[in-house]
């Protein structure tokens, strides 16, 4: 019996309030409309940015609110007008869009999307503002456009990449936000040379996905840059090569990588957020050639400062989102990568809970790294510098037996 | 006969103190040593940067001294080691250098070398830290490794260019310096492609070579920016479509442009020195792929001051210098480009005087552009907001009959 255009009934994690244990609830999650797509979710994962929305400290507290962005499904239904998926397809649910059409997209340059560009902001669809999901004809807000904390989600079809079916899910879902941006961070735009030498600040999930970055790039050196030297050991799994605690010296970091590289690194990635660290990442480049990718998303009053001789000295300053990849163009190729064993990412991975333990993945990450949690700021995605590795939740398809429609 | 292993005696235009006219004088140029070249000087042509180490406001004054640093010449003779070059080759001198053996003359990217760099401190010669000019014994210092304020003249050989025997030097002189920085900044480093708006800030010399290099790059439009409406007309003839002046408006001038290209331009330029026309560059460029290039040098004290967020919605920026042409590799290429009419120069050449007269040339710049000038601070070459047009001095070969070695 088919569920397309019918109202199913399933189970979510519902956020009702800010910092409070999620409740897991059966919702109604409506059909599809123009440009959506519903999907069965069948693995997600727990990034920094859903906690620091479910904590909801700086922000518009947006409540209840079904959070969850990083995640691997089968296509359920497909709303009008969506011709390039149907039901069966395996996606990945992505944070931010594609539209295809709108000035970004048709840049060969941007992943920025015009219409589907990450809000935070957003509870409802684009197509007519309202949520899909509901309790007793309440609504509950979407997040980012994703909510793959439920068994089912409603998603526009700009935010889907269809990838390869053989790719496991519960493995590729991490490429859904964390491991694309720091790894594309690194392929796509730092763009080491074979041999060169790369340093990452913060080696947290997204920076330990740029070093896979800089070791998949045959870089020579591979600088990892931390306050805490207890993740160094693990880094090495990542192919970091050295290690430097700002900790340690009494001079400014990136005076300590120019010294210990004869001039600066080749490359950069900042994957703290940390405005400090922007700015050493930038002035530990080599001058001539040397180039500096911003990831992390820094306080909303930071302000990037540097003396101009030291961009007029040929070094280049780049920032990225999304690892600068296209969500449907550019994502079902990084999952080949994976199958191909190009990338790994099963090391990316360190717990697995049940969907019904999914507040247990929330005092694992929060446990991790807790202390440093709560004094970061404003950034969006991931801060790097904050989570040690992510959490698989497995939401086992036998689990998912309360669809009744 | 020949003059090689000789001294000669020729004239030249010393300063002897600074802002003080120069002198033209007999003097005595001592054979080239190992890797240096002695080159007949035919024409060389006038730069703010020249005029800034005569008046020697906030520098180390060091005098006397010949400047001097855009020019063409002829091989006269060459010292020890020098297999590249040879008398009657048709050469540029070139205030900075390329060793072709260091880290940045091996790299693709940069053209910063390591032993060849501009260096405005040197007086001497890099082989033994002693000058070849001098008068009754006395040593005058040289500028920028050129010196070509004189009929003769001592460079290493990596500061020389050789160029197609066929291109006027009387032209071709220009891209010693001034030219190639701007007509480089946009096409080895901004990159525009074709149909791309391009924004340049500063329409002096350096600016208009930007604009010509949009122009050359198939730029739909070409936005120029300075607070002197006159320059606007002038600058249609380098193929600056549209003027914006910053006086005019009551906002900051990248949020004028942003307005008038709908997000932004794909490329900026910035060839002030202005630390504010730095940031405004920067800003006004198209999020998701816009390229800002920083070419003007600012005052040291300057810091350059944005928001990431700029930076993290896919913008870049970068410096250049020289327009990233590596002196004896690129700069035969730019030559050819103006002999293939793909390049304009003549029209960046506006007062011919001849060398006797070099002191009126000086009159001429600082009445161009006077009171501004004044103001500039410690920048090193060409202050593009102040040049208005180079101005060239012809040495007449006739007039370098005072040769009697």
């Amino acid at each position: 019996m088919t569920t397309a255009g019918q109202v199913i009934r399933c189970k979510a994690a519902v956020a009702w309030e800010s910092g409070k244990p999620l409740s897991i609830e059966e919702v109604e999650v409506a059909p599809p409309q123009k440009n959506e797509v519903r999907i069965k979710i069948l693995f997600t994962s727990l990034c920094h940015t859903d906690v620091y929305f479910w904590d909801a400290k700086g922000q518009n507290p947006m409540f209840p609110r079904i959070l969850g962005h990083e995640a691997g499904g089968i296509v359920e239904s497909v709303g009008e007008g969506v011709t390039d998926l149907e039901p069966g397809d395996h996606v990945l649910p992505i944070f931010t869009g594609e539209c295809k059409e709108c000035a970004h997209c048709l840049s060969e340059e941007s992943n920025m999307c015009d219409l589907l560009r990450i809000n935070t902001d957003r509870g409802g669809m684009i197509h007519d503002g309202k949520s899909r999901f509901s309790i007793n004809g309440k609504p509950i807000y979407h997040f980012l456009g994703t909510s793959t904390f439920s068994e089912y989600t409603v998603v526009h079809v700009g935010q889907v990449a269809k990838i390869n079916p053989e790719a496991p899910l519960d493995k590729v879902c991490v490429l859904s936000c964390g491991m694309s941006t720091g790894f594309g961070a690194t392929v796509n735009v730092a763009k080491p040379k074979k041999g060169q030498s790369v340093a990452i600040f913060g080696l947290g999930a997204v920076g330990l996905a740029a070093a896979e970055g800089a070791r998949v790039s045959g870089a020579s050196r591979i600088i990892g840059v931390d306050l805490n030297p207890s993740r160094f050991e693990q880094a090495k799994k990542f192919g970091v090569t050295e290690f430097v605690n700002p900790k340690d010296h009494d001079k400014p970091v990136q005076e300590v990588i120019v010294e210990m590289t004869g001039g600066g690194v080749d490359r950069s990635v900042e994957c703290t957020g940390s405005i400090q660290a922007m700015i050493s990442a930038f002035e530990c480049v080599h001058d001539g050639w040397g180039v500096a990718v911003l990831v992390g998303v820094p306080n909303k009053d930071d302000a990037f400062k540097t003396h101009p001789v030291n961009l007029l000295n040929e070094r280049t300053l780049k920032g990225t989102f999304f690892g600068n990849y296209k969500p449907r163009t550019d994502i079902p190729a990084v999952v080949e990568k994976y199958m191909n064993k190009e990338l790994e990412l099963d090391k990316f991975i360190t717990h697995s809970v049940p969907f019904s333990e999914i507040n247990k993945a929330f005092e694992l990450m929060l446990a991790g790294e807790g202390l440093r949690f709560a004094t970061e700021g404003s950034s969006f995605f991931i801060q790097t510098c904050v989570v040690l590795l992510f959490l698989t939740l497995v939401c086992a398809a036998a689990n998912r037996s309360s669809n009744r429609s």
